[in-house]
Parts: C-alpha cells; structure tokens; sequence
C-alpha cells in the first residue's frame, strides 16, 4: 500500500464496486446457482419518532447513475483479489443495469414512512447488486430536503438560507445539500458552486474575519459599504451587537447610503433583534433587514418566530446539512417479491410488507393515504409511477420549481398538527389496503408453517 | 434554468467556487483595499461536551487540493453573474494558491479541543478564500475517525467493520467514511470501492434478502456456504434467531465444512450471543465467531462488551459513517494575525486566542498539551509543523499503517477516565503558555480600548 492518495468514485468511471462486499458475494451466489428471475425491491423509511413525514428526493439522480453501474479492469481486478471466481468476474465484465422496470414517486413529493418511495424490479442479481448505491443516492436528499422543509415552515415565511457547507460530510454533498435544502423550500444558499450548478440564489457578505482585518469596526463598515453597496449586509457582533448596529447607521448616514440590513451571529436574538430593529427604525431604515445566524436550529427558529422577533431571515448552517437531530433515516431496501412469489419479513419494528406496491393518495392529503398493492385498485392518485423500463427513462428531468412546487403542495396538504412541532405522536402511517392486508396474512402463515 | 441535471465538482476542474460567496465579497474589498498582507487562521474545534478529544485527520487532503483551488472561464462567468466586478475577476483569472506557509498537526493526531489543526499563513485574500473549503476537508474525516476511535476503544479489541456505506452523506462521502473509520481504529469495512482505492480490508457475506431469495433458509445457507466455504458467516435472524443458528450447524455438519461464523442482526444480542455461543461450541466449531450489527453504537457496544456478551466483532454503520450522536464537529477558522498585528475575539464560548500558535505535548500525553505562540520555549514535543510552503509540500504522504499506528499511540497516552465513556466532564484543554496569555491580555486590552 503507497499512501492513501484519493481519486475521486468516478476516477475509473466504473461505480460498479461502490456497494457493499456483501451485494457481490450473494450477486456471485445468485449467478452461481442461477437465480436471475425478477426480483423486486422496496425502498422505504421504517417510523421514526423524529419524523412524522418526509420530502422524498433522489430518484432522479439514481437515473442519472444508473448506466454507470459497471465494471472495468480495475473493478475485475478488485473482484478477483476478493475470491470471486472467473465465471463470475466474466458475467460481471459485460454487465449492464439495462434489464428491469423502476418505478418511483417524483421527487419533492411528501411521504410517510412504509410508503416505496421507489420500487426496483430486475433479474434479482442486479437489484441485489445496486441495494447499497441506490439507499445512499436516495437516503441524503430526502434527509436534508426533509429538514429544510421543517426549518421552512417553522420560519413561517421568513427567509431561509443554507449556510452548511463547510460542516457538510464532503465538499460535492455540500452542493448536493443546497440544492436539496432550496427543492425542500429553502430561499437561498452561501454556497457558490450550488448557484453555478443548479441556479439557486446565493448570499452572503462578510465573516468577523474581515471586520477584524481593520483596526476598526466604523472602517470595515465604510470600506464594505463602499466596495458592495448593493450587499451591505453587515455583521455587526464582533465587538458589541447593538454598538455594531449603531456604528452600522453612521457609517451608512456618512456613506449616504441605505444599508440592506445587519445580521446577529451569537447573543440572545430575540432582545438583540427588538433594539436592532429600533435602532435601524429610528435612523429611517424602515426596509433594512435583520438577519439571524449561528447555531440556529428548528426549536430557536420556532421561538424567536412565536415571540415575534423582528427577524427577517435564519441562516442555518450545521443543523441544516447534517440534518443534526436526526443525520440518518431508517431507510431500507427490501425484498418484497422473488420470481412471482411475495416476500416478507415479520420481526416487530423491522416487519415488511410482501409484494409490488402502490401508494395511493386520497384526498390529496398525505395522512390519508393508502399502502396497497401495485395492482389493486383503491380510489385516489397513485403516488408510484413508471420511470425506467430496460434501460430507457421513462419520464423527462424536473425542473427546480417543479419540485419545489411539489414540496410546497404536499407541505399545505398536511394537516396543521403535523406542519409544525410539537407533531403529534405518533407518526401517521398509511392505512393498509385490502389486498394487501390479505396477502400479508397469507406470506405470514407460510412463514410460520415453513418454520 | 433547465432541470437540476447533475454534475461533480471537478466536473470544471476548478474548485475557485467551492465556497460560500461571503468569502468573494470579502476577498473582493480586500483586493480593492489592498489588504493582501500576510494573515494567518488557525482551525481548531471549539470545547463541546459530546468529545473530550479527536483524532485529527484530513490535512492531506487539503495538501491534494490546494493547486485546484482557480477559477477558469465557467467560475468566472459565475463571478460577473454576482456582480464580481472586472479588475476583481480579472485578478481572480489568474489566481493561484502558491504564497503562504501551511502549518499542521500530523494526520492521525490525537487533540483537544482549541488546539490548531491547521493554520494557514498567505495573503489574507488567499487565506480568507480557502476557509469554507478547508474546514469541510478536515471536518469530516476528524468527525469520523474520532467517532471510530471511540467505537474502537469500547470494543477493547474486538472486531470492528464500517457498515454505514448506505447512509453515509453521499457516495464519494462513504468512500471516505471507510478511510476515516479506518485510520481512526476500524479493522475491515463492507465499502468494496474503499478497499480497491485504499488497500481497506472488506468484508461482508450476506442479507436478508439473499435468505428470503430462497423458499427455505436451509436451502440458502446450504447454497452460500457452498459458492463461499471461505467466507461462511451465516446471517442467522431473519426468521429466528436461535433456530438460525441451529440450522446453520446442521447445514455445515452436512456439508462437512467448518463454519465461520454467524452474524446476529436484531433481538437481544447479549442473551442471543450466549446462546449462539453454546450452540456452536457444542457442535465443536469453537473457532466459529459471533458478529454482531443493526443500530450499533457505542454505548452498546460497551454494554455488551462490559457484560461479557461472547461476541467477537461489531457491525457498525450510520452511528459511524454520521457520527451520529455529534454528527457536526464545533470546528472553526479563525483569523488570529494580520499584517503582523495578532487578533482575537472576546466573547464566551466563541472567544479566540492572538497570534500564530505551537501545541507542545509534554511527557506524550494529550491532557498534559500547553497551547504556546509558535515561537514560544515551552519544553515538549511540538504538534504543527510546516507541511506546505509558496505552492511545495514539505512532507511525504503519510502511509495508511503510519495513521493508524499515530492514532494508537495517541489514544495509548490518553489516561483512563478519558478512552471511555462516561467520561469524566468537562472536556480537558490544553494549558495556555505564559507567553499566550501575555498576549491575550494585551490584545484584550487593546481591543477594550478600542471599544
């Protein structure tokens, strides 16, 4: 081993051994033993306590990557210091994911837990094979999108911006976060690359770093204003947050210039923002904003809005990216039919449900919506649709407002316990359908005859 | 804009905007300023209850991508798109990072909280731009392989494997995971692209998916110990545990082969460990191990280990690859000198220390670490050392096994109340030096004069 140089995942532009070892040896056991009939795979989120629902994200990039699951001599050359055997490395040489059917729900629409947010049907060494791909591309935009959308509608309004790239896990995941926090209702993000790539509005002014580059507050306050009067926001907590504020005034009154408005970064915002506002009020900068940053969360967002703090925009760094209270969904990937014969595991909280699925949406309201199975023919609007068949998709890309209309629509449709803390407890589950209800009565008791 | 089609971030090859965009407004006003004298930031973690240490990682990454940070025709395109103005990008067009002086601790090094990770000396354009980026690049890989040292140090010896590919932060981001977790104290990871990259052992046999592929669990353990006498761990739970195991016996006795282990993933692990135990041994496969995963994280793992549960390697996977219970480092980077004039910040938690620092580590103890100026004489061995200087590395890539034996040392030197939790609160920090708090004190009073 020569160090631990990095190349990127697509250095090879092979993503074929970006799974776990175990995907390759039940694959190597399946091809051994001939077992390639369709399989079907569920993705979704067991309940979960910390959310009662979710903005479901991904799909699209598991699209987007799905022809690039294939091996090259590196990745054959791995697979045989492994012990996978020669019949079994020449299968994998000429694979392609070009065989099978998935079907998705578009992303930015709004789910609970138990319901697919994808379903995966394909010669059962290839869904095997992308379990642990597909999980990842689709576990951390959901997670942030969903996160985004609970600080969105705590902040009731009020302007939201990911300010999380630098505590993001990886420097490409802090672009993806900012795009997943703007489709999950964010207004804006700090990081430039997300603006360049995907064109969501970007913001940002000044660090305490510049303001003490100067000897002198007043002076990085006039040498600021003067360099971007149209961004003069400016951060006025270095030294003293309402002295900040002050000196922002006449630097600005001396300048001529009407300032955009200041931002709080550590203290007790609520107070600070009540004489932050006076003060910028008094000087006739009625239209100069207040924006709050450092260490905000959902419960201090929720706080400062309900005792009405005169604050007109949150920054949210860390909480945001990480998805901080909660960083990790209960997703999962499981098999729900082999070779026409629903699947199903009965074991408490890790309990599945056999068999392709649909989620039926009735009323146009997440809390009513209905598990069933894909065929069956409950009365609403079938959330699950087609979006890959044989190597060809099946639906053309979202556009951004598309699924950030889509958030928004699914968001007004939740009822107004589950919009905001404290949710009701606990998490509302989709009512079963009749078929289904049945069918896993059915898998149940083979299961237990056959133990 | 046209669908959010996706693209990595060395898709340009410039990483100019892997930042947020205060940092261009503010290297924009120090341009046209003319405050490109020497600045130096300091990155370092703040004290937060949740980590008594960490084991820092993550300064060769930031050596790779040092000479990537420039903005071609795309970034400053983007630029003008801001409002940049022309003399501005003009400067930027050109731009490289190949003034300035890089310190760092060595990857792998255990430190306390207030200690310098890095700290960057260069123009303070230069220093300003590459703080979003460089805290993201040593953010991660420190949260990792602390949280994998911690994982390490309750599993007292036993095996412990990296399992959290699915819910990492992005697949790039699982890669690192498996390094991280790796160089922190793991054993193996199930990450296949991690051990091709970087020499990790891998390691993983089957789910629950495999078992539930076949009509009858016997049939499966029958057909994968067969494609893999070599890696015969026998998922035992998907239906009961205990007659998992006892079917996994017959099955090898059947097969004349000795198995390697069973892998327990749900139920009472403890109890279910016991049992697993005096089945095996009665079957004489005493050398047949028991794996334990599903939800684990510390605390677990060392209430199984401290009952004396006979388990002999722990499957750990989100807790890990999201740090779970601290899924975002309190890390920061902070502007300490500029122009020769040291500086800091007064304000509780968030204060800041002046001046260009050492961190001395008297008698290879972390907890005996002094905090001093960097040209300070406190006696001991110093931490930072210069790794990068206008534009050359200074020091060779660390090998993988030269990390990890680092980190081993470091944790070694740690005394007991602090490698395992509880520990005892609040965390250590390192002693200032005389001449550190000489200055403090005079910039405190420098800057309450200013007030």
């Amino acid at each position: 081993m020569t160090g631990h140089h990095r190349r990127g995942s697509g250095a090879t532009g092979h993503l074929g051994l970006c799974t776990d070892l175990y995907e390759l040896r039940m694959v190597a056991s399946y091809l051994r033993q001939g077992m390639t009939a369709p399989a079907t795979f569920s993705l979704f989120i067991r309940p979960n306590a910390a959310r009662p629902w979710y903005v479901a994200l991904g799909v699209e990039r598991v699209l987007e990557l799905l022809p690039a699951f294939t091996f090259g001599p590196e990745e054959l050359d791995e697979l045989q210091r492994l012990g996978i055997d020669r019949e079994v490395r020449e299968a994998l040489a000429t694979w392609q994911v070009d065989t099978g059917e998935l079907w998705a729900v578009p992303d930015g629409t709004v789910v609970l837990a138990q319901e697919p947010l994808l379903e995966m049907t394909a010669p059962l060494p290839i869904a095997q094979l992308l379990e642990t791909a597909v999980m990842n591309l689709v576990q951390y935009p959901t997670l942030v999108a969903t996160k985004a959308a609970r600080c969105a509608l705590v902040a009731d309004g009020r302007m939201l911006a990911d300010f999380g790239f630098r505590r993001a896990h990886g420097v490409e995941t802090g672009v993806e976060a900012a795009l997943a926090a703007y489709l999950g209702g964010g207004f804006a993000t700090s990081n430039v690359e997300a603006g360049r790539r995907y064109g969501i509005p970007t913001t940002g002014t000044m660090a305490h770093s510049y303001i003490q580059a100067f000897t002198d507050e007043r002076e990085a306050f006039r040498c600021f204003a003067t360099d971007h009067p149209d961004y003069s926001v400016l951060l006025v907590d270095t030294y003293d947050t309402l002295r900040g504020v002050a000196r922002a005034i006449e630097v600005c009154q001396e300048l001529g210039i009407e300032p955009k408005g200041v931002r709080l970064d550590s203290g007790d915002m609520g107070a600070l923002a009540v004489d932050a506002r006076r003060l910028l009020d008094d000087a006739g900068y009625v239209a100069a904003t207040i924006f709050a940053s450092g260490g905000m969360d959902e419960e201090e967002i929720q706080r400062l809005v309900t005792e009405g703090a005169p604050i007109d925009g949150f920054g949210v760094g860390t909480a945001l990216t990480v998805s901080q209270d909660h960083p990790g969904l209960d997703i999962v990937y499981k098999l729900v039919e082999y070779d026409d014969r629903p699947v199903a595991k009965f074991s408490g909280v890790k309990s599945t449900f056999p068999g392709r699925k649909q989620v039926v949406r009735r009323n146009g309201r997440p809390t009513d919506d209905v598990l069933s199975l894909r065929d069956a023919t409950e009365e609403g609007a079938p959330l699950l649709r087609p979006v890959w068949r044989d190597g060809q998709r099946l639906v053309p890309v979202d556009e951004v407002e598309a699924v950030r209309e889509r958030v928004r629509a699914g968001l007004d449709a939740l009822p107004d316990t589950w919009r905001r803390p404290p949710y009701v407890d606990p998490a509302p589950l989709p009512t079963l359908g009749r078929a289904l209800e049945e069918l896993t009565e059915q898998v149940r008791h083979r299961v237990v005859d056959d133990e």
